[in-house]
């Protein structure tokens, strides 16, 4: 706005009126930038908020009965225990600049300082959504045989530290592998193009997911003696989609509203700018969403021979969970590439997790964790040049190898998959660990095979009849 | 933009620096309004977006429980098939202008020069969005009977091809029947105005339903041996009113979103703009939605003594689907003429349905094509000289014959409801009718009389008890 | 618009097109404040819609599954009859200025005169959204009990009168006690600071409860014969989280949206503006919210030593009911205070209803009466003088007394309380008193104590079994 000022006076005249009204002009325009910046990236921040009833419904839906309601509870308590903690500590750890070093931010606890020129409240209302998100992804992992007072834990500690920590190092202007550094000698003269976070929170989330669940085994009954696969079928597919629906819906909050402001021209004077780009990051979004639920389902219907409604849905979330790296900066076409590939890698980890005897109640660790790790390597394979000038404009341009832009953004996004497992199996999977260790972790087996709805919140999440008439009835 | 830097630099001053000035501030201005207007556009498209999830549930709702699976596979089918045909073809055939004679667009496949002046990917989304409603006005109808791999070959069909054709001749601005064509002598020197689509959306999908119906023929068991009509009963009503209050709130992404842009006064230097007419369209919608929705609960309590919350929610979207073509073009009191009207035309249609032994699972084609086709009549009656001139200034007004227009108007809708009924038969009625006779269209009535999520889908929607329960039940 | 072209003129120099040109760029500037704002707020007010959703998912999901249908036909018939209500006389009756004294409206029936420079269609529609969750939080209290003949006449009245007068003292420019009188004499010498009603909204809803669920009575069973309670048990956890998660959502159009608008700098030149305000505003509303959710959810495990998703929710709400009236001039610590206490006034509400045998099925009055009451208070204690100043600039400053700003605003509010409690009474009180007086309150006790859906509304939620199946099964 100050340039905007300059500008304008050079041109309006060399007088002080002339200032004057070059600033009156300036201070306008910022008002509606300001508006409307602000409008759009609250209602992103809603509607990246509301995928945590996507999440809620979809674990509901896809673990057995008796464990809908315990599962529903992880997925709100989410919601608030993130509120409180990235509050208090985790925006800060974020986005608190200058940091330490680029490993950890150390200003705004409590939102301290804030409105900055830098951040205002929209951006931590739409930041808490994201680590509510990285938490849901990983209580999908655990669902059905966790502690609840485990869950209070790892929930705290993932949504206050360990996430933000992660966000800082790839988005925060002065984090040591952020594409936005004009500076970064790091990461072979790259940095990483993590957009809207395949690694930031989907990796995050799912490697998390993974090192509880592996820590405290399958399911009982999951595997039979001879360690054969059993079903414990879904008990509500209409959930599942419901669930699914929402988190599409809300999808064009989190990738779309990634770029935080919508204002801005790429070429003055002409028609395109940053709401083009915001548009097409909605497109590729919804074309890598819509190629890998078709590819997945096709693909499970030459394998098994049925047309399989959750299916479509979980292809349609990996496919999701691939482009969120890259979809701001790849061709509309690339991202049907990238859905169809997202649909084989999670067709695979399916496969692999079942072989091994992983089991992941809502395949998050392989949904979330592998499509992701895809997603971080197609954006290196296949980001445009001109959007990513467009979209990173501070910084030496790297973009992708298929491009014709060289391997360095290759190797450096390749160094971000290494760092985020290692960061994520460092700190969560050693709290899960002790967690085990120490009898936190898991219920017991008794608990388990219970109703775990009724023996541990007292109360079932179906009453479809009243105690009294459920004798004398045929049907509901 | 060129014209408020000339209008711009003629006032500020003859010389260089002021011509720069002008620009330098008129390129503000369009900053501003691009990024206004995409926000608008783009949230819309995602309302719009939403409303496939309320046919799904309200799909699901509304059949009975062994086909609640199949009838969300559809609904979910189609918002990703229009994805990828939409994206390659059907974008193109509607709005790839300059256009082969008004009848079908050739440009801008795969998104080929977009954004231009024109389109910019917002437009692409919220035109995929209508799309995908099309083809799920037409799934409810055929719900509970029709194979699967018709369902994929009509679906695509449709999104790809007959509805951008039909929506080129109607909104493209060098379509035949365009109310946007300045020059247009078809029609009487009218045009059509059905700006959001009570013809071109829901007629189509209504028109394409009845004849998938039509052929296919009814459920086993609707009609028993003499004739009389079965009700096959809703299997959960909570379900209905869930997809019918989402369809509710999508509805204002699909209406007034239908303007495209929000910015631009109406009366210079007034409070009176786009951004009225916008909000006037919610509101006529609104109106509209809650008079149809009270008129049909009172209606079938006079036929039928019963509050029933169903018949609330077939009238409110009756009257959703009959102000979607003049919602932008009247005023709120026509709106609740239009609604009480729609559920008059509703039940009738029902009835007509009922005596013709016709089976529509969830009436598709009484609501979106019998309410629809009264929206495209009622737009001609009701139509505002003022509102016209405003929401479609370039053409020579014809506005409705009740507000004293003549009967020029009138005469272009009876057209239109004739044109898109005949296009729509001529082409997917036979699509119908070569599947059938091929055998490719309904499912064996051993299939249609077992449990179909079972054997087509291979699981059932609800498994509200774990495997030690299940023995000693039936099942459900 | 007037003032700045004044400005600007004064500024580009004396000339006549020095003033034209001013002219033409404050036009500029105003579409876009104007687009902006109208798409700021019509986004608000469908997210405020949508809450009617959640209410309707939350009821069926807390009352037992026989009366799914009849409640939430109470709901969806609110948004329906308050369309038609408030389009005729409620908006006139709320905002049309000049009112009578300050009591009541008399403009703008049935929207006459608008869009004025004052009000646009979106000032209705955001208008409309709050009548008809007025309206719904009343049909709470009264569920499971109440003649449907009766739901019809007091949500008319509710959404037509009652409702429309309350907001008319406290909101309308020219209300008397509005604090956005400058002149305002009364409540000594301040007003009341209600920006998005705890007290116009909440508490009239829960006032309204109270009184229809006191006079027809406790539901048949709910306290034993020796006047113990017996817990009638929610039907469906997964729709009261769902319900809770939509009103979550809706909330932030609820609340943030109780601006009108989002431009306008604070502080001219810098960052800091409305939009700052707007977004502080989601801010306190979330963290108040999570802060009483988790503050229930421990606190009921205090008390009872289970863990129960809908204390969490429930918990929630009752957060969200307090911060509604203080959420644009307090501090984000403050929120969590507000949430904090609202816990505590929850479970004492609910407490102290089981002890005199006061029976809400949803808990609505003590949620949105009793934590809508405490957010008056709270707002009287802790409103900043810095935002009051801000979000009320043209009223004489009165701020919290723990800010410093004495007790003449505690006063006005306890004011407020009394009167709301005395207005609500007085008209809805007598209102149910007289349909119960006449017998066309309660339903008989044959209708209650049968399936109240089957007799009522002639169907049953659910049907999950078809008919033939359903002979030889228990239950499900």
């Amino acid at each position: 706005m100050g340039t905007c000022s300059a500008d304008l006076a050079a041109l309006l005249g060399p007088n002080a009126t002339a200032i004057a009204a070059a600033d009156y002009i300036c201070n306008k325009f910022s008002d509606a930038s300001f508006a409307v910046d602000n409008t759009y990236l609250l209602f992103s921040a809603y509607l990246n908020f509301f995928m945590q009833l996507g999440f809620a419904m979809l674990c509901a839906g896809s673990v057995r009965s008796k464990n809908a309601i315990s599962v529903m509870l992880t997925n709100v308590l989410d919601a608030a225990i993130a509120g409180l903690f990235y509050y208090l500590f985790g925006f800060a750890f974020a986005f608190g600049s200058p940091s330490n070093g680029g490993f950890i931010g150390r200003h705004n606890f409590g939102l301290e300082s804030i409105p900055s020129s830098s951040f205002d409240y929209s951006n931590f209302l739409y930041h808490w959504a994201f680590a509510v998100s990285a938490a849901g992804i990983a209580s999908g992992s655990m669902a059905e045989r966790t502690q609840f007072v485990a869950y209070l834990i790892y929930s705290s500690f993932l949504t206050g530290f360990v996430y933000p920590v992660v966000s800082h190092w790839f988005w925060a202007t002065d984090g040591w592998a952020t594409a936005f550094r004009v500076d970064n000698g790091f990461l072979f003269g790259s940095g990483v193009i993590d957009f809207a976070g395949s690694g930031v929170i989907h990796m995050v989330g799912g490697v998390a997911g993974l090192w509880g669940a592996l820590i405290e085994g399958p399911r009982i009954g999951r595997f039979d003696s001879s360690g054969r696969s059993v079903a414990l079928r879904d008990h509500n597919a209409t959930l599942v989609v419901l669930g699914t629906f929402i988190l599409w819906f809300g999808w064009y909050g989190f990738n779309p509203g990634s770029f935080n402001k919508i204002s801005g021209f790429y070429t003055s004077g002409n028609h395109y700018g940053q709401w083009s780009a915001v548009g097409r990051t909605a497109v590729t979004t919804t074309l890598a969403g819509c190629t890998s639920a078709l590819t997945t389902l096709f693909g499970k219907w030459i394998l098994t021979s049925r047309w399989d409604v959750t299916d479509f849905c979980s292809g349609l979330l990996g496919g999701f969970a691939a482009i969120t790296a890259g979809c701001s900066v790849v061709e509309p076409w690339a991202a049907i590439i990238c859905g169809f590939v997202a649909a084989l890698v999670l067709i695979s980890c399916n496969k692999l997790a079942e072989k091994v005897k992983y089991d992941d109640p809502l395949g998050a660790a392989q949904l979330h964790g592998g499509c992701g790790a895809w997603g971080v390597i197609f954006t290196a394979l296949f980001a445009s040049e001109k959007y990513v000038r467009e979209v990173y404009p501070s910084r030496p341009v790297r973009y992708g190898l298929f491009m014709g832009g060289g391997g360095r953004l290759l190797a450096a996004h390749i160094i971000q998959i290494l760092v985020i497992v290692g960061w994520v199996s460092a700190t969560m999977g050693t709290l899960f660990y002790f967690l085990h260790k120490f009898g936190h972790l898991r219920v017991s087996a008794d608990d388990e095979m219970a109703d775990m709805d009724l023996t541990r919140q007292g109360r079932l999440a179906y009453v479809d009849h009243d105690e009294d008439e459920s004798q004398k009835q045929g049907f509901k």
